[in-house]
């Protein structure tokens, strides 16, 4: 079988050299091109030496890429994609969004929340939301996926069963997460110097994050009614993973083996999501390095409080295995192709 | 002025160590004898080899260190102090416990949540809750001090205001907090194995830590009514601190501002409470290795939710520093006697 | 094409635990059981929960595991190999020990840093030390493999170009390791406590490490003279990763460039061993969870000396890598089945 | 007793930073002023929180600082300190240097490591090099010292009893060093980003660190003949501490014991070096946030090599702690005067 071509654009951050890396151990696509920017001309290895004698591609201009590929995937700060969308679309080729252009469907939220606005907005009407699990269907037939955030996957996977179901309806939900550092990405920031970020911890943004949108989006379209959260990302002092620790009240009579079954029975095809035994709790440490979500289930008993603990590793599956899955997906390989590996326990 | 002799009972766990640790820098007390069951005869500095050339204590037996002592310090698991307690007050000695044992004023709870009963109920009703900043009056008539657990002390400090106002009447009550390895003490368990721990994260105790029904007990008592609290511990791969991530509703119609103020005047004259100005964030950066309480106050504008993020150090306001603290204001020295130093900022 | 089977004694401990993980991403074998003595009977998945959905294996007792497989590996403290390598060679079956028993080739050596004695000797004359790169076309032939240990893996790529062709003659060498946590295993120990360990470093064992007569085997089979080491390990508080800083002198009259293209020329078929341009610096960050190995080469021109830097992952390159790369040498599979992953960046 | 003045010109780097905290828990100095060039005008409470409550001091220009002060430290980038001393020694102040600029002697070797040149090379012939145990009686006289690079004190420390009594004549000496990341400031760099540096390792500058004539100038001077070293420095992932393990030979006939009691002996009077008893490892863990410099050794009795581990805080003993140090010899305090702190140990 000939290998799909795909090409990354922007490939010099985080998200896009993590993709490289997955891609470059997929078994039916061969990485044709890449393109970064600001360092054009240099090898993907002289910036992230665990390439050398692996991969010899040289950032080009994104134009190449696209031009030498079937599926082009973009890792960029918000407000570049709606160009290489259409540039793809026009020529009938695949585009996987993992910045956050084709996340928001809602115009005004987007302006607010990115202080861009659309300019095609069919492009955007047609864009699928990449939330492999929950819109299979819709991201087989699409053209233009928006990748979910880290944040929002995390959050999304550990509350649809119990809002696709009604059975938290009109609750409050609290969405206390943390995250590893690499999801402020490559660029230097005082808040992510080693000695700054180091044995230390604290959340940010509270209560005013971008993926808070995204977020309330994703939920209320399971909960087929708007729903509000209140979202508190913190930062851990290590590189990768996060875990949301998510409250909410059911407002159904279950108790929590009929909530863990429904989650059982709700992931049961879903190959990256793993609803832990009743009585384990989900750590971040066993998804690291992997696609999995692992979610745990719990009850405080004395408050009827009930609580989710979900974590990814917001490289993978937070961002470029998810857009790999969602690419899978697309071109009908197995879903978890390129994807097996597990957590390195230690 | 002679100094004040001070005794350390159970001084090779953490809690204790730390301790002598802060007391040979206390200018108004000579250490006199500590303790440990395990290691009697060694010399502290054996174990910890920091203290080299600083301190030639041997570990005695308990009874030899009330003996030496006029205010006698213990560090040790739950079940162990109440005998201690009782040699003090019968010696005229004043005893400030770092466990469990006098925390709790409710025989029953403190059997359910650890397994022992109370055999002196006199010695209980009397012994005082050593939250320095409340409880400064009582404490300074107190003999026996239970010296508050590094959860609820972050807690507690956390939501006093708002409640002692009645500005949160009746609100459920989310505690999201994270805490360094340093709060599971010295002992070895798969559960803080380097390989293990480090680059992970997760909750642990979902809903049912001990430190639960000590929160409730002060919050409750704050608020002159029943008080139930959603209390979920996470395990930080750092050595020191606590973040307490705090979720309330105000009933009172009140502003961020107000809120604000209040907290700063509730506060005005404490020593080692600091409320940070708005559009600043607590980080335990600031506290660690200090008996600083660093609070910052937020509101989710879009959901009302008001957000207290409350920082301390585990070992030191959350144990032997505030036990210091406490010693302080029992026998009238400056209140921040020993406990000068700020956090090293890296 | 059948795959083979192998099994895995011992694979509750680290090095066994990761032989199973790459194990199962290797596209021509089956892992058909693995033993442990202390969890018969448990899932490998109840140790490690990165193995849920994806390995069903329940430990079983090691003979089971030899009548599964046609290829057995062990990662067993030292002493417990003899017999199993007996059974496997009386059974036909071809046999990797990543533990110590058969990697010194004198009895008494063995016997003085191991306390145990060889039974068997014709086994341990037959063994084949397992250092791919070196002894690749004995490794072919062989029954019984002794996997190198990690440290002696990094010093020997280190130095086996210079000693190979005398260029270092009759120099005594130093190495200067530093390995991450997890070279001392699954292990409760004091010295492994996360408090303990975290935000410290130190040598240890200075000048009486195992693994110098090991180093000093190979590195003497390579000179074809006497050569002794001076080697100091090193704890360095991460998970993985062996950094050998090598200090020796050159006797040849060769400048750092021609040694530069020995070492080039040297490994120009070793698909693992990358020899770094001039002016970089190896690092372990980008051969973390791989199976390769960095080298750079460094003189510090005033004083003549020669500096090799050695970078593996200790528990691939250092141990389940090498042993996998070993047996695909063994059975004539390509050399990197199953390893073909780079480290993540970041 | 009126408080001596004292000033920090360079205080919102990490050296001066340190210093400042540090010095407010100092009995016999008020800190009257400090500055920053990049900050003037700010608080330094509003760059390192730490400070809040406790120190309101904001950053002024260097010459006001010179002006309040009757100590002036300073702990600038290279080349900024001549004038400083300059103006200080004309007003007839003391002044401490954090920096390089009066550390080496030799106005050549200055230019060729440093890229600027003396000006005034009377102040650099006065300037006294603070290594406080080993020039204690020329700190005392001084008006201008060159506060030791923190690699040197570390290096200096460990090899002074061998080197001063000709122990060790003629040999090559390796200096292996490990150093915390805060040894790079507070500038961001590449190599300080949190996902770069964690859970990596590496040597920088093998050979060429600047720090290397320092150190061959103070060993030099100890030995009374010239001294060359092969320094290599390594990054360690932790926020503070060096190690340098040291390999020499002797070549005086003399066993461990009679080297261990040579160190004992030269140390006996000094109040922050420790010699360990035989068998114990120095570790940087119980030294850290001290002035502490722990000494163990080695010998590696098969290769005759002799071993010294020398383990300092580099931001106390290394740099700020030292300062003090010297300041308490220069006015007669007590030497240990503001520095009698212990490491934690967790």
């Amino acid at each position: 079988m000939s290998k799909l071509h795909v090409g990354v654009i922007g490939a010099s951050g985080y998200g896009g050299a993590e993709l490289v890396r997955l891609l470059l151990r997929h078994p039916h696509v061969q990485v044709t091109a890449v393109s970064s920017h600001q360092y054009t001309g240099q090898t993907l290895a002289s910036l992230y030496p665990g390439f050398q004698d692996v991969c010899d591609l040289t950032f080009v201009e994104q134009d190449e890429v696209i031009a030498k590929s079937d599926c082009v995937f973009a890792a960029l700060p918000s407000g570049y994609s709606e160009p290489i969308a259409e540039a793809c679309v026009q020529q009938g080729k695949k585009f996987i969004d993992l910045g956050a252009d084709f996340r928001l469907k809602d115009a005004d939220v987007y302006e607010q929340w990115y202080d861009h606005s659309f300019q095609n907005e069919k492009l955007h009407a047609d864009a699928v939301y990449g939330l492999s699990e929950i819109y299979h269907d819709e991201i087989e037939q699409a053209s233009v996926i928006g990748n979910p955030g880290c944040y929002p996957t995390s959050a999304a996977l550990g509350c649809y069963p119990v809002l696709k179901n009604h059975w938290a309806k009109g609750m409050p939900i609290i969405i206390d997460s943390k995250s590893g550092v690499t999801g402020s990405g490559k660029k230097l920031t005082e808040g992510t110097h080693f000695p700054r970020t180091n044995e230390a911890f604290a959340p940010y943004k509270v209560g005013c994050h971008r993926h808070t949108p995204e977020i309330e989006q994703t939920l209320s379209g399971f909960a087929e009614e708007p729903v509000q959260v209140t979202f508190v990302p913190h930062l851990l002092p290590i590189n990768r993973g996060i875990v949301s620790t998510i409250y909410l009240h059911c407002t159904k009579k279950v108790d929590l083996e009929q909530i863990h079954q429904l989650y059982v029975d709700t992931y049961a095809d879903a190959p990256f999501v793993r609803v832990l035994d009743l009585g384990k709790t989900a750590d971040l440490k066993f998804v690291k390095y992997s696609n999995y979500c692992d979610i745990s289930l719990h009850m405080d008993e004395h408050t009827g409080m009930f609580i989710v603990v979900s974590c990814i590793d917001n490289m993978v599956k937070g961002a470029a295995g998810q857009a790999i899955q969602n690419m899978n997906i697309m071109y009908h390989f197995e879903e978890d192709a390129g994807l097996k590996g597990i957590a390195p326990s230690f």
